[in-house]
């Protein structure tokens, strides 16, 4: 346990296999910034997939991960005038960044160059970050999510990664400025549906095969469903879409969605496939298309996303499960056999019991930080 | 000569050798709507030798090719107002479209589907089209541009391709609404930076030798040079940029691209490389950067091109050379020996002295248009 801290308990990846085990460690002290929150629920994230089998490389082990945290304040520091205890509130991907950057202060935290990761990642003083498949953390407020009443904490906690991640490309790339645009979702982020269609958009959920169409249109609200394997679908459907949001993290071809936009069609990458996929320059400049990336939001925007699903009633499709299950949740995962996000029954199915304990006092120098690949 | 046209005359590559040489053919006879050119100038574009040696596989032989003309008005048809006998004109990179589609309604004519290039291309009577590597062209008004008082034909005509193509993109990609932004010129787009610059834009060229370093700064007015194999200065720079153009053709890694560029960096593409390049989806994620295309540039963008250049008195550097230099002009050209673009003074130097006769009588029902790759 590190000195001053307070005992945590929560379940870690310890190597490359990804398996998840019970693990005890610490969480820093409550500070004058800080609020504890003790955590209700969490979303089960494809990245924290990724990172607990080091897909990206840049995996430190032992690592808790999950960063779709929603839970009740416990305790708030002196300065922390937003949050008092019993408040319900969300943590999401980020948990600090320098306050002081060009980023910082157009509240676009999540591009600061000292951006801090919930977990896999490591504080201003050193510590390792710990994510929010466990018991307890401590959060500087400003990094802390007022909960919306409207929203449930179980369905809604999904939208700290996956609804901001959708939200704030649609605002920056323009979607949400005329009503009636034409949005391609590709890879069902089955969450962009349903913002896309709150912004008034008509939405189009392209996919491999036809499997997912009823649902997509009848339970999700998608306006079309194209599967990308019906070459005379694909053809009648080329020129017709004005973005295309792309969460594919595999492997995949860019020139089928390229065709699909029409003039100054606009791609979003959502997804991080591991290696670089193939550009074709052609459609870029004969079209004046563009591909651009996002990545979640600022808290201010993700605040905003949050009163927005509050208001229009949006929520994931989830899969509500156990601690215990974890392990199986993410080979399912791994085979995208989830509809559509799994989420921890934290408080009521983490136990103690039968635990090894296993204290951090890692102080890593010369970790490969995320930013740092870039 | 295809009946009721007139001679024209020109050289032509007539395989994929790209080997240009004298060439009679036939013009149409001016109609109704049409300006007929004598020809003064004609630019030498990259795109030119691409064609003439079919290295993006859609070229018809015979080309003439040339498509950055100046010359003077000598007969226009009885709807044109715009333009009289004896006015100095231009025609550049395109010659057609369809006029009522969502691009051309938008004064977009470059994106149209049905985009008529200036030679490689057929009219929509079914001719093909020859460029202005000849003594006379027929055009539509509404695909001639006045040329302004200001401009030198020689120097000016370079404008009409390579200036529009910098230009436009400039102001699409919101180069041009804050002043004092940083944009990286890569390959030497010398007209970029002539016109970033008159955009109060900070310039930077980047460049794989430091070769070119004094004339940029001196003679462009590039603000810095950054020599991309000098990694202590690449290392500096990364995230010191807010827009990049890449102009150059061949294949290259966009990622050094990517980390020169700031957070909602955006990297426009304007060369043509032949096969898709890598694209690292990290950079484009973690700090919302975006890579887009631009093509030329529509009618009523060109024209306002023009006058931009002539009021801020940018043109091209350029070697003047004679029609019969442009082999081994172009020769030079694909080894980038030439600061920064020929243009051949056809008026002065196209004779029809000991020349082949060859008639195009050539209806192409099955060609591949450039659109179709798209």
């Amino acid at each position: 346990m590190v000195d001053g801290g307070h005992k945590a308990f929560g379940w870690a990846a310890k190597n490359e296999s990804g398996v998840l085990s019970p693990f005890h460690f610490s969480r820093r002290e409550n500070g004058e910034n800080d609020v504890t929150v003790k955590i209700l629920f969490c979303g089960v994230c494809h990245s924290d997939l990724h990172t607990i089998k080091n897909h990206w490389g840049i995996s430190r082990y032992p690592i808790v991960p999950g960063h779709e945290i929603v839970g009740i304040a416990t305790k708030v520091g002196k300065n922390v005038t937003k949050f008092k205890e019993g408040d319900r509130v969300g943590v999401g991907v980020i948990i600090g960044s320098c306050q002081s950057c060009e980023s910082c202060n157009q509240d676009l935290e999540n591009y600061c160059s000292k951006l801090v990761f919930t977990y896999n990642s490591r504080s201003s003083d050193g510590t390792r970050n710990q994510g929010g498949y466990s018991d307890v953390i401590v959060v500087d407020h400003r990094f802390v999510l007022r909960f919306p009443d409207g929203l449930p904490s179980d369905a809604g906690a999904p939208l700290l990664c996956a609804g901001i991640t959708v939200y704030s490309p649609m605002k920056y790339y323009g979607m949400t400025e005329d009503s009636g645009k034409h949005l391609g979702v590709s890879g069902l982020g089955h969450i962009a549906v349903k913002i896309g269609k709150a912004f008034g958009l008509r939405v189009t959920v392209i996919s491999r095969s036809s499997e997912k169409e009823r649902e997509a249109i009848d339970r999700l609200g998608a306006d079309a469903f194209l599967v990308t394997t019906d070459s005379q679908k694909m053809k009648d459907a080329v020129g017709t879409m004005d973005f295309i949001m792309d969460t594919v993290s595999a492997e995949h071809s860019l020139l089928p969605l390229f065709s699909l936009l029409n003039v100054n069609g606009k791609l979003v990458m959502l997804g991080l496939p591991e290696k670089p996929l193939e550009l074709p320059i052609f459609p870029l400049v004969s079209g004046r298309k563009m591909v651009g990336g996002s990545q979640i939001g600022g808290m201010k925007e993700t605040q905003e996303m949050l009163e927005f699903c509050a208001k229009h009633n949006i929520v994931s499709d989830i899969e509500l499960i156990k601690m215990s299950d974890i392990n199986s949740a993410m080979d399912r995962l791994a085979r995208s056999d989830v509809r559509y996000r799994f989420v921890i029954d934290v408080a009521n199915s983490l136990s103690p019991a039968s635990v090894i304990s296993c204290d951090i006092k890692e102080h890593v120098d010369h970790e490969v930080s995320v930013m740092s690949r870039f």
